[in-house]
């Protein structure tokens, strides 16, 4: 596991990798590679289809045949960047667990050059990047659901706890100090979120419909 | 208190308000209303210094030289947004309070036409809205402090709960939710992201420093 392929965000892993399958899916990594290279140099403003096609060593009618804009690139991007074996950690404690999966995190929205950051800048601009992250985040959390059943089976969780909002909760605050409020890398902030949401499940928060207001 | 006005979310105030001032404030006033028009109706992209100028009836060259860019346009935009005299829920309860202003942000990232998204989306394209952006929601949260203020003086938090971490796990997950993983609006998500903060604030989970990890 590397931080940089892990956890609910999208980091697709950088430098070299199997290239499985023949000079189609070859051409197609050297030209994801070099998508990402591009995005990670200078942005999505600065994503051009000619600037990866000359830095796949592609040429650029295949890059615009196949994936036709920046936004179709980016896609395919985050769609490649789902189909690798990521699992959560398996440390034997909940707050582990999540504080192993927030730092995946924060070392992806953290790093230099900011690949993950402007993968998600980029969702707010091209509608297909939007579906294809959404699309990876959907599966990184299905993927991470094992660590809130571990925790169950253990006894460690009421019954009844729901593992989708205890993962968002878990990791929303790494993504909104980092991403939106745009604080400085924070060493206390993985496990923080991870053991205020440990607590919180612990004590119930996550059983499924809430209580009416009691006030 | 208004769902448009309030929360660490950036939303300024649709509709009429006070125009102090004179013939300036008047100005800037109609000015700041027609570029958040603008950007409701055709987003960042769709946003241009002409078309706000008109919608406000104001000479284009007065907006140019006042605001120079889209970007000082939409940063003092929020920079209007924040000499409100907007503060958070008081209902003697901390869960309670978090609920109140968490639906305020519900209501705000959710809202047709979409404002705030369109203006937290802007603050990836320009440097200046996303400085004016931060210095918006580090406003905002330092008003909310006083919500953690009242709960540890009512001796409802154990001592040493720390404001902003707790503000942070408790607003969050409304922002990655809607914001980041686009998800539809949720009526228990308000209330379940304060109760959890609450309940994971009233175990020590926000106490200064955290412990080592102790696996």
């Amino acid at each position: 596991m590397t931080s940089e392929t892990a956890g609910p965000q999208p980091a697709p892993p950088p430098g070299p990798r199997p290239r499985p399958g023949g000079r189609t899916a070859r051409t197609r990594r050297q030209v994801l590679d070099a998508a990402l290279a591009e995005l990670g140099a200078h942005g999505y403003d600065g994503l051009t289809m000619e600037a990866v096609a000359a830095r796949a060593g592609v040429h650029r009618t295949t890059v615009y045949r196949r994936w036709r804009d920046v936004g179709g690139l980016l896609a395919d991007v985050l769609d490649a960047a789902g189909t690798d074996d990521w699992g959560p950690p398996d440390t034997g404690s909940l707050e582990d667990d999540l504080t192993g999966l927030n730092e995946e995190i924060h070392d992806a929205l953290t790093a230099r050059p900011p690949v993950v950051p402007a993968l998600i800048a980029a969702s707010f601009r091209s509608p297909q990047a939007a579906e294809a992250q959404r699309r990876l985040w959907d599966d990184r959390y299905a993927r991470c659901e094992v660590v809130v059943e571990r925790a169950l089976a253990r006894g460690d969780l009421p019954a009844g706890t729901e593992a989708r909002p205890l993962l968002v909760a878990a990791t929303a605050p790494l993504y909104h100090q980092l991403l939106l409020l745009g604080t400085a890398p924070d060493p206390q902030l993985a496990r923080r979120a991870a053991r205020a949401t440990a607590l919180a499940a612990a004590a119930g928060a996550f059983t499924g419909r809430q209580p009416a207001a009691d006030t």
